[in-house]
């Protein structure tokens, strides 16, 4: 492969492949697939070019070179019998699977059984009978790169490779392949274009025994476990480049409407709810003292230093007595730190990291309301942390957040946000991931792309949390676990009933909460009873952007964060600073972006919207 | 300002400032001073319009009404003597200077000394006197809004609010003001629009006391304290914009060239280094139990026990029986909680969240592979985070690392996608951050624009880590404090000197360094001794991309992980499984946000390249 490494050869490559080149893969030694098969021709036009691609087999059927089937040909205009319809005119044994368990027990059969793995191909070179050769095997690989969702036919000559064709055809192989693209032989061949490979430049064998992929469509959750193989599979592979575009999109809506991205910090000393410690002194000690008491560790310095002075006194040689000395100072210095330990905790904190308690961060908004105070709009992107306990289908303990504040701003406008930036993830997957939403519609939900399509076009219905209760309960006779009730929060139940049920769609629930339900930062309306937030809730899923009003006035911003307790005081000393010197009306949102892929790709749980998802009692690598 | 807020008043208004509208900020109510400034005009042909702009007071200087001097017309032809003229043609008393300590004494010579703070504006209606109500003043702001490097010129009459003068040109209060923009009535201006208020419609006030920026041009270490008011400087304000716009071109440039974004954990098992922990159980014990011994706890329930027993004999009603009986049920489960803090290791790390002991990630790149061998192409954003105890201007515990990787990729296509990437970060700042590059030019580093302009349009130097210890030993006389032979890992101080000193310029630093000074995940070169590795080295800031090819071959890597240790080898299973199934040739790099940062912008520390920097005994919020 080391040949089609270099720049200047990919130039003459670029020549090769002309009059209507392909752009090769920048940084990488091949063709991606999405260059050839996301073309508005799926590729015909590129036939009789010579490309190299590289992949993961997806499937593979192999067909025996001498069976009555005549060998596929390499021209174009001929039309031999295609490989998909050779099934009736082969043997069941002429086509092998690419599982290998299937495989192994049809080659076991084929070679009269017996414990040898694979019989035919390993060992001709011992039996040393020319007959038992393995058999030629045409090879009709499909192989995907990543690139999209598609993948490409590759069909190779076994004899290509000194690997045996059941190990080349395992799920999972990566494939690299210099060759000619063609016409498909078969005229009822579905694709358009496939390689005929010429070199196999690379094979990467996959141990069938404990690969835990299968060809046969994996129920999701039970990829879990196998998070670094999961995007080997279409479904996580498209659910990826969803989500790759979603986070793209995000960057771009905020900028193109004058936000500054800024940078907020993931340990932190404020917070709320359950959090994560961020801390160096527990692995230290645990690592270093485990199971030694301060007495014993006394009990030796006594002993060591009668050693030494035995030493001295018994006028041995200088190396002698510098080695005991140094011995000696490593166990006082374990005593000094075994002390530490034993200190109260103003003094623990005072030997961590920072020099006080830290946290993993709930939420970037408050750092934000500090450059929100200075630059105007601002947003964020980044993770957040709740060290709750809780294991369902839409809580994890790492999420991924956009959030936004904006100064000079009130409720209404941070609503505006929120829906416009809502609407503009839906309006940029339709645009800008047809071919993923087509397969996840197919594959996931079937409502996905209607479900983007009327949320891009469509206004969001919007009624009040005081509308939301009359609604739960008037609308219906069922009976919910927490009763609705003004005062009291909105539940999942009473969310989803309201989105799924009532109002068959997404809603966004405004103005007025009751203040007991929402953060003490949330800003405080005129009846004193309410405070200015919002909800966008979305079928199914739940709430997919928050968003407030938050208070810019000192003393009541003050009067909340004294009802808190008085630990907290001195932690928001710099947030009501804020409020202090320059004070302005400022609103914001946090859109939640598994939530978001949830809802965009109709996943129904958020562990398989994560490509490494850390729950609890899980964080597997 | 409520009147202003709504979309359909906010289309009126852009009618009103028609024929060459001016947009309206999006979600904010008011315009956004860049749309005003940075136009081709400065804003010119925009004179007579009326607009709202919102901000924070940069400086301000008063001129009194009834002063000698005639007060601006708001007329824009004539040319009446301007402010900045009048200053010989007023006493000094008229001049009313931002800092409020100055302003303060001022007054109070003015009002014959005393304790009694603004004693002319203050107290009007106590003294009653019409002749001691406050002098009208016209005050000049310099207001910014952060969109811009550049301020805009507001003129207000004092009269306008019931806020002191002093107290309204304090800096950094928040103005939100109504009125019509026009030139500025003198003809020496630098300026080409500024804007005459009518109303005032928010005026946030500043605590003087207490506010921590001044006037004068504080060095920025002296900024560090008060990191959620230092964007409102305009040097922190330029670096945060610069900061945005390096990371959009960083997701636009790996998704142009086909990149799929991927989400990797902050959270992970694996790593190497200094590494914090992230723990629920530190935190929990300390607050709960703290001083509580189990002896006395057991002690606690043997007496709560008796009490019940006595309670049911002397025929108490139930509540209290019950009562009693939850006061002991609290006891025991403390007691069980206590018990468990006792036990060994494995006990606790069954009882942390995660079930395992769980770090803040070093770096993203062993998930990326996984990703990249199903996807080819990836790259993320985020968090890194290292706790090694040191104090200086190139390191923090917190940073983030934009990260790519690419299968059927060997070193040199990593180094070309690095070199690329380094300059289209340059190119895409002189291109869309010009007026912030200028001021940052002028104020932080005079070099800065053509470092930059030189970076993109030249060939990157490239040698190999054999060459550059050549360099070091033949080039200078010069002693290091590590002396450069073949096989020590180079300093910051050897990489200043050859960046510095030699090459006058960036380089690269390529192919084989020496095994020993790699991470263990480096490809093997063929002589067994090197490395497959880059680095890629700035002037006065060191190491900011630094690549490699992985290792593909499972025996190597595999042998490489048993040197480790054989605690590290569980937790590496899942990245050995990479090259047990599929593998395939593969590199990538990773680029330091705040490095890169120091090098487009020149600041010499990387605490004031970061909002929120996080550092060896300091976390401020």
């Amino acid at each position: 492969m080391d040949s089609h490494g270099k720049t200047h050869q990919r130039e003459h490559e670029d020549d090769v492949i002309s009059p209507k080149p392909v752009a090769l893969s920048k940084y990488s030694n091949r063709i991606e697939l999405k260059t050839l098969l996301e073309r508005s021709d799926g590729g015909a036009r590129l036939a009789g070019k010579r490309v190299v691609i590289g992949g993961w087999v997806k499937s593979s059927r192999a067909v025996k070179k001498d069976s009555p089937a005549p060998p596929p040909q390499p021209s174009s205009a001929a039309v031999p019998p295609p490989p998909s319809t050779t099934k009736s005119n082969i043997s069941c044994t002429e086509i092998i699977q690419s599982k290998m368990n299937i495989f192994r027990k049809l080659f076991d059969v084929l070679s009269g059984g017996g414990k040898t793995t694979y019989p035919i191909f390993d060992k001709p070179e011992i039996t040393g009978q020319k007959a038992t050769s393995p058999p030629e095997y045409t090879i009709y690989f499909l192989i995907s790169d990543g690139s999209s969702v598609n993948s490409l036919q590759v069909v190779v000559d076994s004899a290509m490779s000194t690997i045996p064709a059941t190990q080349l055809m395992s799920l999972g192989t990566c494939i690299v392949a210099e060759g000619v693209l063609r016409h498909p032989l078969a005229a009822s061949a579905k694709h358009v274009i496939e390689l005929e490979a010429e070199k196999l430049l690379h094979v990467g064998t996959v141990d069938p025994e404990k690969y835990p992929l299968s060809k046969k469509q994996l129920p999701l959750h039970l990829l879990r476990d196998f998070s670094h193989f999961r995007p080997r599979t279409t479904t996580v592979g498209s659910v990826t480049r969803v989500h790759s575009a979603l986070t793209l999109a995000s960057h771009t809506f905020f900028q193109s409407n004058g936000f500054q991205y800024v940078q907020v910090p993931v340990i932190t000393t404020t917070g709320f709810g359950e959090m994560f410690r961020v801390t160096t002194t527990l692995d230290k000690e645990e690592k270093k003292h485990d199971g030694l008491s301060i007495e014993t560790v006394k009990a030796a310095i006594k002993e060591k230093s009668r050693l030494i002075d035995h030493l001295k006194r018994s006028d041995s040689n200088r190396e002698a007595v510098a080695a005991a000395v140094h011995d000696l100072k490593k166990t006082t210095d374990l005593a000094a730190q075994l002390e530490k330990k034993q200190k109260p905790k103003a003094a623990t904190q005072k030997l961590d990291f920072f020099g006080c308690d830290a946290y993993l961060t709930v939420s970037g908004r408050f750092h934000l309301e500090s450059y929100a105070s200075a630059l105007g709009k601002v947003y964020t992107y980044g993770p957040r942390f709740t060290a709750d306990k809780i294991d369902n289908a839409r809580h994890l303990a790492e999420t991924w957040n956009v959030e936004a504040e904006m100064a000079f701003s009130e409720l209404d406008d941070a609503m505006d946000c929120a829906d416009d930036f809502f609407k503009f993830l839906c309006r940029y997957l339709l645009e800008n991931r047809h071919e993923d939403m087509k397969f996840i519609s197919k594959r996931v939900d079937k409502t996905v792309t209607t479900r983007l399509e009327a949320t891009a076009s469509n206004s969001l219905l919007r009624f009040s949390y005081t509308e939301a209760i009359s609604l739960l309960q008037t609308g219906t006779t069922r009976t919910f676990k927490t009763k609705p009730k003004w005062g009291v929060a909105l539940t999942e139940e009473h969310l989803s009933y309201l989105t799924d049920e009532i109002c068959k769609g997404s809603v966004m629930i405004i103005h007025s909460y009751p203040k007991e339900v929402k953060p003490f930062y949330v800003r405080l309306n005129d009846d004193k009873k309410t405070v200015a937030a919002f909800d966008l809730v979305v079928p199914k899923v739940g709430v997919v952007i928050s968003g407030s009003q938050n208070e810019e006035r000192f003393e009541i911003l003050d009067a909340s964060i004294k009802e808190l307790g008085s630990t907290s005081r001195e932690k928001y000393e710099w947030y009501l600073d804020l409020r202090r010197h320059g004070t302005v009306k400022h609103s914001g949102m946090s859109l939640k972006m598994e939530h978001m892929l949830l809802f965009a790709t109709g996943l129904p749980d958020i562990k398989d919207a994560v490509p490494f998802p850390r729950s609890w009692g899980k964080a597997n690598n």
